[in-house]
């Protein structure tokens, strides 16, 4: 691979639904038009091959597709993957339809989803008929419904009701899965479809399409089940069209060139994948390690400013970035095996590695602070409005809460609040955190006194904001649920523009102590039991806050 | 690897129920034993690892443990692995359940599965409630009970309670397959699991333990989905540890020697096996091919006779044996996408090879013919003096057939009657087929004989006789459903003791055209029509059997 197959390589960005082979598309569609002259047909019939048959083969192959006519044709597809027997042969139809189905704008895909979710759901009569039949049967005694001794024929008919019941209650798409998971390129085939429908969800959240895509993430868990990945440590030696999906997912820290990924995967760095053997040279999940001898504070010292140390002398393993390639995988939850396997595989390694930390972002902090300032501050003007025409308490004060403590706010307004007219410390921190091009993190003043300030509130947001019970943040509900704890948080540790708007350039060491795992994991998932360092409590707890 | 090595590891056959780590075992159970002092104790609690706290442990390890209370701790450990709340930490109860199950005796496995299969299925009470609810909804209009247009609040009720029935109708021991599958060692452990609940079935066959067999099988399909499979080509340059299974497990032609093992992956031979990542190192199933210049008639010209020819003048490719390493994977068609992709691979890695061949043994073959001759000569002997008293028809004559034609009757009888005490055709062939040590494969004259009879009833056997629609041969079925035509019968193909007991010595070749393949199959599974060779059917059809 020389530099300039790379520095083009770095230019191109995957698009995740491009189709697997796009070179056979346009042939599958000239055989498909061939096979079906009329979209009414509605038997598949079987596949001629077409270059046999059609010496003016090759024009085809040029003409362009009429859109409504590939809907048509992709939709017949799909209908006869789902409908034919299992006795006859599928691998045709399912390529005509997932290469058709590559072809569709993205209106007609979500047309199609639409089709597939309402059209091809279950047979309720024979449901209710099954059920009918199955309340009809002795249920045995016990509370439980337990069957007592075995009487043989009873027995048999009770459980081969529950069978056929179970199969009743899959839907008709289920077929079309199963299907496709078997067929190759299938598997791959289905994670776009799932990022499709998420995305169709997003417009038209309908049950019928909430169904659909809480049944084929369902079938996805089982077929990615953890027994089915292998883990693979990615070095510059593989193939560039793996590298190149690194380049294209990493979503944490972009990678900004050629020298850039190739030290992430030199001397004292790791990157470790999870391969599924049916989407080959793609990892589903990547994480990027460096080998340190402390924990890092900023992530300028982990990508650029330091040259890697010794890999003997390193102490500390710090994760640094966690990618998914596949959006139709959201939800399921791959990483929480790969960290465990890697600290392992790691320190099987390199025993001398006893810290395991990272270095993580904080995304939803900056939209939180602000939706909350920015709430607070119109209830006070609120408040204040209806204060001067009635003495009762006000609407909105149910919602009102003192985000600033006393000193806090006279900081604030001794300090900065001379530039602005605001008036209060809420008003002025607003300000400050929404001006353009972030100017607030070029002033030494203003970042001196902001330091403490977000600081504490960034705490407040990791250990305390909570949504069903689990950390608001998703990055830290993550390594909560996989038992790690929150270390520290470290000052102006991302300065890049990504950094600030997420942020305001805070970054956070979660820690994952093999001791704690385990205890970590358990106490969150069933007290909601955020564990942090002390000091981090501290901040958190009893503070004095402003009077309203 | 040295010659010795290899030597001894000839003589040791794996077990396939042994543990997957055997020296782990001891230790588990120690520390087992330290953490529950009593078996009444419910809850599962936290392992300690045994080795931090106890200076004895070593000593421990070297203790008997008491069958009953093994037993007790495994049964324990089942429960406690189904019932923990999917928050809780896993690990250590799985491994000590399934670690602990290795250790029992047969019978207290056999004990185990039924417990499993009665006490840990469905919550019939909970379904049935379900049900009344479900059936209590209103169901939409429309013939096939489609839903018509999306009202969104009563829709969702509808899914969710479909999606609740589903999971109801789920038997309680399926988190346990689920948890296990996820965990290291796991599927493997499931798969002994199975090929246990199936020498339990020969034993106890009751319904609620086929309902656990079939639940299982078919959690094992998804599991195994040909997507989660990798081909891999075995060679003389993989670990012992994975030839040593290929020797263990070939089921067709036990390998004899070093030699024997070597020659089978060198040149002009290929062999290829399926992999599964969470069982590394053992191939699930695995086929041996030899590259020869035409379809071998003999087994013998394949194992022993010729020096393998130039690998690239080679036209055939002959699939000589396929073998299944997993007992628990029984019923599990995973030889079906293995020969697809084995032609695949063989015909891109070599483009002259044009014939895709089997030399097959008939493994069902002489039991059939002995069953099908004793029945004949009963019913004849019955009916002779059955008749000596009435005129009327008797009872048995409608099983009554003619195996024998009219001149082979003669040929027998004046040939080979002389020197039996025999009257009728059916009884010499009977007395000879059952004599000791297939003395009859070693006389010149019976041979020719019996050679045109045996070949005869022997493509009758494969090309008519069926079991609910399928070849009664497991192998013939095997390969008809994938796509093959019967070509051709070989005498004396095999003359190994288990080729004279299984088919008298007969073998078939069964071609994969690759034309042909999808309608074969498609004929075979729609009408259980046998493709074969015109001379074979000339053989069954239109020949004048002997008058009774």
């Amino acid at each position: 691979m020389n530099k300039k197959g790379l520095a083009i390589l770095m230019r191109t960005r995957m698009k995740p639904n491009s189709p697997v082979n796009p070179t056979k598309f346009p042939i599958s569609l000239a055989t498909t038009n061939k096979m079906l002259p009329n979209s009414e047909g509605k038997e598949p019939t079987k596949q001629i091959s077409a270059e046999d048959e059609d010496p003016d083969f090759d024009q085809k192959l040029k003409a362009p597709v009429n859109p409504k006519r590939l809907f048509e044709l992709v939709r017949e597809r799909m209908h006869s993957a789902i409908s034919m027997n299992k006795t006859e042969i599928q691998d045709t139809v399912l390529s005509d339809f997932s290469e058709g189905y590559y072809g569709l704008s993205s209106e007609d895909r979500c047309k199609l989803l639409m089709v597939l979710g309402k059209d091809y759901d279950l047979n309720r009569t024979h449901v209710h008929d099954l059920m009918k039949q199955y309340l009809g049967l002795q249920l045995p005694a016990g509370d439980k419904g337990e069957i007592g001794d075995e009487d043989d024929s009873s027995l048999s008919t009770f459980y081969r009701t529950e069978k056929n019941l179970r199969h009743a209650l899959q839907p008709t798409y289920e077929v079309l899965f199963d299907r496709l998971n078997t067929h190759p390129g299938g598997l791959k085939f289905l994670s776009v479809l799932r990022a499709d429908i998420l995305s169709t969800i997003r417009e038209h959240n309908t049950p019928s399409l909430r169904a659909l895509d809480s049944y084929l993430k369902e079938k996805l868990i089982t077929w990615l089940s953890p027994a089915a990945l292998e883990l693979h440590r990615i070095t510059w030696n593989d193939p560039a069209s793996l590298l190149e999906k690194i380049v294209a997912y990493e979503a944490v820290h972009p990678i900004s060139s050629l020298l850039d990924l190739k030290r992430r995967l030199g001397v004292g760095r790791r990157c470790f994948g999870y391969l599924h053997p049916a989407i080959p040279g793609e990892p589903l999940i990547f994480i990027e390690v460096a080998l340190l001898k402390d924990v890092a504070q900023t992530i300028q010292e982990v990508l650029w400013d330091d040259p890697p140390i010794l890999e003997c002398d390193a102490t500390c393993a710090l994760f640094y970035s966690i990618s998914s390639s596949q959006p139709g995988l959201t939800g399921i939850n791959l990483g929480k095996f790969l960290i465990k396997r890697v600290i392992e595989l790691v320190k099987q390694d390199m025993p001398q590695i006893c810290t395991f930390a990272t270095l993580s972002p904080i995304p939803g902090f900056m939209r939180w602070l602000i939706s909350k300032l920015a709430l607070q501050s119109k209830l006070a003007e609120a408040d204040t409005l209806e204060r001067s025409c009635s003495s009762k308490e006000t609407a909105g004060s149910a919602f009102r809460e003192d985000v600033l403590t006393t000193e806090e706010e006279s900081q604030v307004l001794d300090k900065l609040g001379v530039s602005t007219s605001r008036k209060n410390g809420i008003e002025v921190i607003l300000e400050l955190l929404k001006s353009p091009n972030h100017e607030w993190s070029k002033s030494d003043e203003v970042l001196s006194v902001l330091k403490p300030i977000l600081l504490r509130l960034c705490a407040r947001y990791l250990l305390q904001e909570k949504k069903r019970g689990k950390a608001l943040d998703a990055v830290a509900n993550f390594h909560l649920q996989n038992g790690a704890m929150v270390e520290s948080l470290n000052w102006m540790a991302d300065r890049s523009e990504k950094g600030l708007s997420q942020s305001s350039g805070i970054m956070v060491n979660y820690i994952y102590r093999l001791d704690n795992i385990e205890g970590n994991a358990q106490s969150y998932f069933s007290s909601g039991r955020v564990s942090a360092a002390s000091n981090l409590w501290r901040l958190v707890e009893q503070i004095q806050l402003a009077p309203r």
